[in-house]
């Protein structure tokens, strides 16, 4: 019995870590769906995320088959738990790489992004790829090593959000239409950075308790 | 030990429950002061916010007590682990609430929402203000009576935030800032009625067993 639940304890981390893979390589390819205006690439984005989707519902229900099953207390139940909820973020983070890929898809064979705020898009990306990084590194080792890295590419995530909106406040000459892709975008960015430190959270609840 | 447990159980829904009709307050309050560049109105939305966030803790530490102390199986256990999805889905309802309080805040005295696309606006509140109201109903009720309505508000959400975009794209003569303004605001309606969806889906779930 004890045996089985370990199994089950470690296939649900494993199942966690190929999401965030998953996410990974979705938001990389995204991106570069995004900045080289790849139709492909932005429909695979797309095609992919319901993996995503598969393996979160195959993650709850084993969860919450070990909860019946097992009746986990203590370290083993807050990490039952707090994997129920990092599912739900990863597969979210899944879910704004796809919005991304969606955005190239309408704005096809136009670049979504125009060309003043374009470099902020490419930074916004590579933080995205960072903090996707470094989530996967967090849920590996379940320490806390990562925490601070993730934190702090959020702020960068929030500071790069803010300037978009500086950029087209000051000057823009694009049209309305535009701008609303350019916020939404990145909306998407910034969110994504704020579920991966949702996700930071629950590791650290794994490991102190606290909620 | 039954005893407890049921009135945990209880307690659970009331937390969430409670949870909800702060959110419709919220929502309320939120659309109002938009309407009507309220700036108090706006305060008063943004600083009432904590409170749901302080329900959503108590509600989650509830849960993972009684998981810990009752080990529920089966209905119960089910109960337990949507309460905890659900609570999620309702705090980030009160959040979206707040973002359009801020918005208020950000450009008062200015109407944050340009005239030409306001009616659309009024409408989306509206219909906000509806699904609110019928995710408390649900939250009370625990039967499917409200998800058919659920779903229809939801839709007719997603046809206006469209409608939104269809009008910037279409006629837009006002700065793109501001058109940022209205993406977002949008964007903020159209998750509010997403996530009531979500809410309603975990309550299927306790009567279908199908997560």
């Amino acid at each position: 019995m004890r045996e089985v639940f370990r199994q089950d304890l470690q296939q649900i981390a494993d199942l966690l870590t190929q999401m965030a893979t998953l996410v990974r390589s979705a938001i990389g390819n995204a991106n570069q769906a995004l900045n080289q205006v790849d139709l492909q690439l932005a429909e695979r984005v797309i095609e992919e995320d319901v993996r995503i989707d598969e393996l979160q519902q195959e993650l709850d229900e084993l969860a919450i088959n070990v909860l019946a099953r097992q009746a986990p207390v203590a370290g083993d139940l807050r990490n039952v738990v707090a994997a129920l909820r990092m599912s739900a973020s990863v597969e979210r983070m899944g879910d704004l790489a796809r919005h991304v890929a969606q955005l190239v898809r309408i704005r096809y064979p136009e670049h979504a992004i125009p060309e003043q705020v374009r470099p902020i898009f490419v930074e916004m990306g590579q933080y995205a790829e960072k903090i996707a990084d470094a989530t996967i590194e967090l849920l590996e080792s379940r320490g806390l090593d990562q925490v601070p890295a993730i934190n702090e590419v959020d702020e960068k995530l929030d500071d790069l959000h803010r300037s978009v909106f500086q950029a087209v406040a000051a000057n823009w000459d694009g049209s309305g239409e535009s701008a609303i892709d350019v916020a939404l975008a990145s909306r998407y960015y910034e969110r994504f950075g704020d579920h991966a430190v949702s996700v930071s959270k629950k590791v650290e609840y794994l490991l102190t308790g606290d909620w």
